[in-house]
């Protein structure tokens, strides 16, 4: 059973899965070695939690007697089953990192790497217990967003991966086992390759940014917020499903895909683009535009669930 | 002003138009050569009704005496503001199609194609008002997806853009004005290349296809029902923005498009996405899934209105 999180890492990811490990009943320890950014988690909790009490029967106010914060990692991982580590994405802190935490942390209890760009066989490399040690992805805010990626190193044990499973599942998340490491694990790669074409669409002056992003948000988005890809074209070939829309289609597709090549992103692009989400946004503030997309994804899990979507 | 509108094919792209026509006041005349297709137009615009209902105050049955239709091209177009093309997506069938519309449509009158792989330079090319012929590309289903994407030809008289634009924003839809014609205008490209890497990760045994769906619907689908990839990495910086992501992981972006390619669409690829998708609809009709796919869009529009998104 885990029931005691370490997180290693205060930043963005940190704090995030911080406020939803507390929402879920769990024992939390957050460890980061500035103290300004120990600072920042009370309140950004305090925050989380109004959207989080919309989806879960919680307290009013964020139950602090149940986290605690340290600057040390040893001191975080002494006695946890889980370690939800959040350190920079540079493979050599990662491998410090994971020796610190071994210093303390139980026999038993598992190292999850909420890493977006590293391998699980990379981190274990040189670790004591490898086979406890795998990667563990969500995406920004973990606390809204029900993802989780689970890959496996090339040395994890098979059932830290089945545990670690049950574990987001009984908290509400939804997992994704993915069967082969890859750069950006899986829906990392999904976005890049989305990404790569909003990208190019600008570059090419086929259309402005706020014109690609509002196509997304307006169109394609809508259907994606309830099914993925493959189901899509499903539904698009009719009565007939998958094969007939791939026998029928199938070539129209492998003709755009000839059609596409990555944009290079030059000083001139980046500009570009830089003016275009200014253009966009019309002067909104980061900030007041990440409070925007947390209502819509709180609002949007609810109605997901009356839907059983 | 446009009030009445001639549709010209009675597929589920015609008939979605017709339904959304006719719920905003619009006069509407259908046309098909099969009588079968206009036989199935009352039964779908009845079910369309239900949905379009929700969104929009309309009467509790469908006008069906704003409704009318033929199976003659020329006696469809007779009369029309604006004829709405649906027919198959065929260069020579398409010329055809211009071809007897401008037997009797109006000079000032403007033909409007949803054609989905076609450019509008192409449509127009031979025809006698080649200047009011562009293309208005819908997303499936039109009734429930706002975005519409206007494409000109060569030929086109801006003026009918303008017009067009006008039109469809005065009946609610979103409308992006591509600014260079190329294969798939702009949503399709995007789709497209979202859906190359959700074939290649496939492909590859990196995730099966429930897996991949289950991955965009839980992750980054929810963003992108509300916001697009520009603004998305955006946030991504922080309080940086745009420039900051761009500039500190730009480089990572450029990294992934490099570590992606085309899947090859052999028969074996073919059967193991076809396999793929009946484990993860599990034997559920695309009938039923496509009225699953319908209610979610009609409560998520409603959602969208709530929040101003």
């Amino acid at each position: 059973m885990i029931r005691h999180v370490a997180i290693i890492g205060a930043g963005l990811i940190g704090a995030s899965w911080a406020a939803l490990f507390l929402s879920k009943g769990l024992r939390v320890t957050v460890c980061d070695p500035a103290q300004t950014a120990l600072d920042k988690l009370a309140p950004f909790i305090t925050a989380a939690w109004q959207d989080l009490a919309q989806l879960d029967d919680i307290a009013a106010a964020p139950p602090f007697d149940r986290l605690h914060v340290t600057q040390e990692i040893a001191a975080a991982s002494l006695g946890a089953d889980m370690v939800q580590e959040c350190g920079p994405d540079r493979i050599a802190i990662k491998r410090q990192i994971v020796a610190q935490i071994e210093t303390s942390l139980a026999p038993g209890a598992i190292i999850a790497s909420s890493t977006s760009s590293l391998m699980a066989s990379d981190i274990q490399d040189g670790a004591k217990h490898p086979e406890r040690i795998l990667v563990a992805h969500p995406m920004n805010p973990p606390h809204l967003v029900p993802l989780v990626e689970l890959v496996a190193g090339r040395a994890t044990d098979p059932e830290k991966v089945d545990t670690l499973r049950a574990f987001y599942d009984s908290i509400g998340r939804v997992t994704v086992v993915v069967q082969k490491e890859r750069v950006g694990h899986l829906a990392n790669r999904l976005t890049s390759a989305l990404y790569r074409e909003a990208v190019s669409l600008v570059a090419e002056g086929v259309a402005t940014v706020a014109d690609v992003d509002r196509a997304i948000a307006h169109g394609p988005g809508l259907r994606w917020a309830f099914m993925g890809p493959h189901l899509t074209y499903h539904l698009g070939g009719g009565a007939g499903g998958y094969r007939h829309y791939l026998d029928h289609l199938g070539p129209t597709q492998v003709a755009r895909w000839a059609d596409q090549t990555a944009p290079e992103l030059t000083p001139d692009l980046i500009e570009t683009l830089v003016a275009g989400i200014e253009a966009a946004t019309e002067g909104e503030s980061t900030a007041d535009l990440a409070r925007r997309r947390d209502a819509a994804l709180v609002a949007l899990a609810k109605l997901k669930r009356t839907l059983g979507a």
